[in-house]
């Protein structure tokens, strides 16, 4: 029997602050992933837009973000908000604050084969 | 294209405090199952032990708990602590504190040990 594994924590200790988002992968299995996303005053370059192949569940573990997308809607969210992404969904992160962490589970589209 | 769903928030509103858990789904794919845990002050029958066909990953998003494993062994998490439990490791929830929240991600196992 395989033993259990602590593998962190998620908003503690956060990386020092940056010029660029930080990404770790915390688990990743075929047709998923699971990663932590420390941003801190980050945005995405102006006119930059995610279009994911996979969908994409997030959620706002700590501090504050603004979603965008494509359509015009914002979304802003706070500690504890979490969003179904669907791919390609255009979207991008118009504004986050000071230490704030993102979960991401990244699956493969319902109905769609995975192609490797 | 799909929009973006917003699926709600973790920690509010909880479920008023009753004499189980809660337990929601938040998202269900082939392979994996992420739910949404609710404790206050709850714990697994004494004697009951969890074993899981699955691995599950999982972080204690709010609140207070610790978990048992058979082996003695007793991890005392706090918010933000994520755990990977394998496939029938055997545990128990030994205590929890008030509004405790936890998110589970249950994944089938990987057909063969990874590579290391």
């Amino acid at each position: 029997m395989r033993p259990p594994t602590r593998t962190g924590n998620l908003v503690s200790p956060l990386p020092a602050p940056g010029s660029e988002e930080h990404f770790d992968t915390l688990l990743a299995r075929p047709g998923l992933r699971l990663e932590r996303i420390v941003s801190h005053l980050h945005a995405s370059p102006p006119g930059f837009w995610y279009e994911q192949a996979d969908d994409e569940w997030v959620l706002l573990v700590q501090g504050e973000a603004e979603l965008a997308f494509d359509d015009g809607k914002v979304l802003a969210l706070r500690a504890g908000d979490h969003v179904t992404i669907p791919a390609g969904c255009r979207h991008r992160v118009a504004r986050t604050g000071r230490d704030t962490v993102w979960l991401a589970l990244h699956v493969t589209p319902e109905a769609t084969a995975p192609d490797s």
